[in-house]
């Protein structure tokens, strides 16, 4: 715990070291708001104009105290000139500039690599802020109980370093660290550990999900990740939308359709449970938690509905669940969907507010992730950085159904042989290898495929004039294939009421949805997106298990 | 929709008409960046000043092309002329200057009153964008079949109106739309309509769960819930954090306590239920969808550790289960929660993150909800901006509990009888009553107690040297009591061991936990904030069904 009080500096003559602690927090504070709250105008101005390190100190309203980041125990004024201010990895190597060289840091970090010599070596430390690690260099002769120290470091052990910034001789690092004093916070037995320097296979890593974030590929993910998610946010509350939280337990089926998981606090003891009267094989849900059949939902669609109708514009963002007994790379039984819904919005708005977005995430984390985004296309992909600068740079194909439908038909025609599925028509559900050809050699970018038959979509779509079609909406990019599922909804009670005994659904189960459309109904679009399924478009990461934290398929819930 | 292509405006002598045009769209997008790859430089140097307005235009980067959402069919240029952009009624409203006076606009949103005369009418629209609804005025020399339309709008019903921005003669607004044209985009019966121009009760509110964010207090409710959400992010996300979305399924229960959710897809047929071999009586959960019981978790906390023991700095912002059967204003079955965690931080760290936190939410809410606050106040707690100001302003207060315990058995020695709880010493879990006095009359403000006996604490709170108490903090709000409870968590490996065994909580289950401690332990930290308590909080709004859009509680998962 470093305690610095600003109106304790004499405004004579500070030291050096007291001059460095200055310069280091105005430094971490210059051009941001913080800056005028808490320090003198003097030490803004002085403070180098660098791009600013991102922020460890909190912001304290009332007084101009600031304090870093240390494990060290309780305030204490004799130590706020001895423990410099914590820098993460982040901000030397990538905020950092050369106004940097030559102060006093602490720095604290896993070990990633260490070369260990008699008089000095070099320590690879990364504290998850960003891809390369920081090196370390420690001296024999400066580093306080050398060799016993030394001897404690080994790959994953904690440490706390204080040092000065220098520039790097070594090729592949800006700027090392001379350490002063190194200490091992957390050891970590080289034979016990599962994590050893050697590249290990992702699935292997899955067996290990709570290590994993301390690889490269799965704390790059994760930056990648949380930054598409702040992103995405950022994009819809500055175009005015709400964020909306849908339940996550329901008693509605959105689809109509998909395996649910079901939500029960009944026993586990057969004995136990209540059974419907007279019917004494069927357990009776009206005497469950929620005095009814409940579920995991599928989709906040429907609750997005509602309040679109209501505050204009919402998104969710959040869980949803299927319980799909298939095992493949693409689906998970939990996943994260953006669901933005939009009144007063036709299938154009829609499909314009979906090519927005989806570039505006992508610009962010072009600019964000730079690192990440490199190592991806490094050992993931190598067509990553155009495949993403083409999203951003060029605008999405549009291309109705029945047009792509001519267009496959016109290509299967030239070579049948070639297709696993040559029977397309209108009407037939388009596979992976027909909307992969459409978005990756027809139109070469990311396309929209737009007014689908009306048979093969979902009963809430809004018809089309034509009788056959619905106005329902897929964007299909290269790579991934159907990235974003859409449409606009149908508003007409009337419509709507035929559509669900059409579908064989009960109208009285949709009470509250058709309210939407007797009372003040009206033009509504939206859409949803596989969260994961982006994550592994934008990291070019194959399998969606290594694109959440702590993946659930059938059979694991592991972790 | 309006397609309006810049380059085709003629450069010598535009129609006032186009001009209009060029001027609220590049008053739109006016001092944002979009700004700059949109319009020709004039365009945004002739544009007024004023703040700008929501951005209701989709970036398009390949070209000029501009769009202004409307639910008329396809784009043609004769339209573009006759229909002009929409705005919200809060870029009117709240965002809008007088250099929109004399602009004709689209407005679109639901009724909420009419006023209609044989001459002219005053309809109050809104459209979710802010409390207050925009007024329009009709004229029946001006508007085409005056009486027809006038005749099909009532409260509720959806209307699209182009008209001329005014300054309103009219007390309570600044600004009107004298209309040209009205049209019922969706009618509204008065007879059916559950929502009249009366107050409703919440209760009655809550049986039409997907209308009542028409109402005013629910919309602000909304308005509130999702600046909260957004700030929340943006605080995380400046300070350095990495949003870690937490599994909601999980086989292992956190806090070792807690009624818990079953997620299972096992049939509601007793006869067809797989049972463990030999014990007829209970279902066999290993042939259940994740081989293993599963549940909905109680908290992402134990994710958040292994995350932050590889990142760094993580929270996590996400749904979170609690199966106890208790009807109260302070509990829901299913709740959000925040749950920040900090890598090489101590209990002080950890205080200091968290009064930052609240404060930069509450912060970002007074400056961005301004009109919903003042609604607030008013109709919910006269107190509400005085203590969200305190709340901001002051420094949060820091007592040990066993001092608190001290400040409470003085208190109550003056006047035992006043107290439901008089017996207080060290063991003693503080009651609300306790909780609220040190709060809002002891130290008047936020407080931080710390440091509680280790008995009444999670076996994962970090034993303080005396033996007796845990590094735990709980923060106490004036008028809510308890908002966030946190602690540095244990990180020595033996004592979590022997922690566990005192607890009664088997080792095996929490091996991956333990793992986190074997391999680079670090001091670490974290809190847990319920997001429904804090909106309750920041709105004055008492029961917290009135907080989520979709509560779920015993007996109750409609919607």
């Amino acid at each position: 715990m470093l305690l610095l009080q600003l109106q304790e500096i004499p405004a004579a003559a500070p030291s050096k070291r007291v001059l460095d602690q200055v310069r280091i927090i105005a430094t971490l504070c210059a051009r941001t708001k913080l800056a005028r709250q808490h320090f003198p105008p003097c030490a803004i101005q002085s403070a180098p104009s660098c791009r600013p390190p991102r922020l460890l100190v909190s912001p304290v309203s009332t007084s101009t105290t600031l304090y870093a980041s240390s494990s060290t125990a309780a305030p204490s004024t004799s130590t706020a000139t001895t423990v410099p201010a914590r820098l993460k990895v982040r901000d030397i190597l990538i905020n950092g500039d050369d106004s940097l060289i030559g102060q006093r840091v602490t720095v604290k970090g896993w070990t990633r690599t260490i070369r260990s010599q008699k008089t000095f070596s070099f320590i690879e430390i990364n504290d998850g802020s960003s891809l390369g690690g920081l090196q370390v260099v420690a001296d024999a002769e400066k580093v306080c109980d050398y060799e016993a120290v030394l001897s404690k470091i080994h790959t994953g052990a904690a440490l706390g370093v204080v040092g000065v910034i220098k520039a790097s001789p070594g090729k592949g690092q800006k700027y090392e660290v001379a350490a002063e004093s190194v200490e091992v916070v957390g050891g970590c037995d080289p034979e016990a550990y599962p994590l050893q320097k050697k590249r290990h296979t992702l699935e292997f890593l899955r067996g290990i999900a709570h290590l994993r974030p301390r690889t490269n590929t799965l704390a790059a993910v994760a930056r990648v990740r949380s930054a598409l998610a702040f992103a995405t946010h950022k994009f819809f509350q500055e175009q005015g939308f709400y964020y909306l939280q849908s339940p996550i337990i329901t008693a509605s089926d959105c689809e109509g359709a998909g395996e649910m998981f079901r939500v029960t606090t009944l026993p586990g003891k057969v004995s136990e449970l209540p059974r419907v009267e007279g019917e004494e094989d069927r357990i009776d849900y009206s005497q469950d938690f929620f005095g009814a059949p409940a579920y995991l939902t599928v989709s906040g669609q429907l609750s997005g509905e509602a309040y679109a109708c209501a505050m204009g514009d919402v998104y969710t963002f959040g869980p949803t669940f299927r319980a799909e007994n298939s095992q493949t790379t693409r689906h998970l039984a939990e996943f994260n969907m953006i669901e933005p819904e939009m009144a007063f919005a036709d299938l154009q708005d829609n499909m314009r507010n979906a090519e927005a977005y989806v570039k505006a995430i992508v610009r962010h984390v072009l600019k964000e992730c730079e690192e990440d985004l490199a190592f991806f296309e490094k050992f993931y992909d190598k067509t990553l950085m155009a495949r993403l600068k083409t999203l951003v740079s060029e605008s999405f194909a549009r291309v109705e159904y029945t047009e792509a439908v001519r267009l496959l038909q016109e290509e299967i025609a030239k070579d049948r042989g070639a297709w696993q599925f040559p029977d397309v028509d209108f009407g037939t559900d388009l596979q992976t290898e027909h909307e992969r050809w459409l978005c990756e050699k027809k139109f070469q970018r990311a396309t929209f495929v737009y007014n689908y038959p009306r048979e093969i979509k979902a009963f809430y779509m809004r018809d089309n004039e034509d009788g056959k079609t619905v106005a329902a909406m897929d964007l299909l990019v290269p790579g991934v294939g159907e990235l974003i599922g859409g449409s606009q909804r149908e508003e007409r009670l009337g419509r709507l009421e035929a559509k669900l005994e059409e579908f064989g659904l009960d109208k009285e189960d949709y009470w509250w949805y058709l309210d939407l459309r007797r009372f003040g109904s009206v033009p509504h679009s939206g859409y949803g997106l596989g969260f994961e399924r982006l994550v592994c478009y934008v990291t070019g990461v194959e399998n969606i298990r290594e694109a959440i934290a702590f993946p659930r398929t059938p059979g694991s819930a592991t972790f």
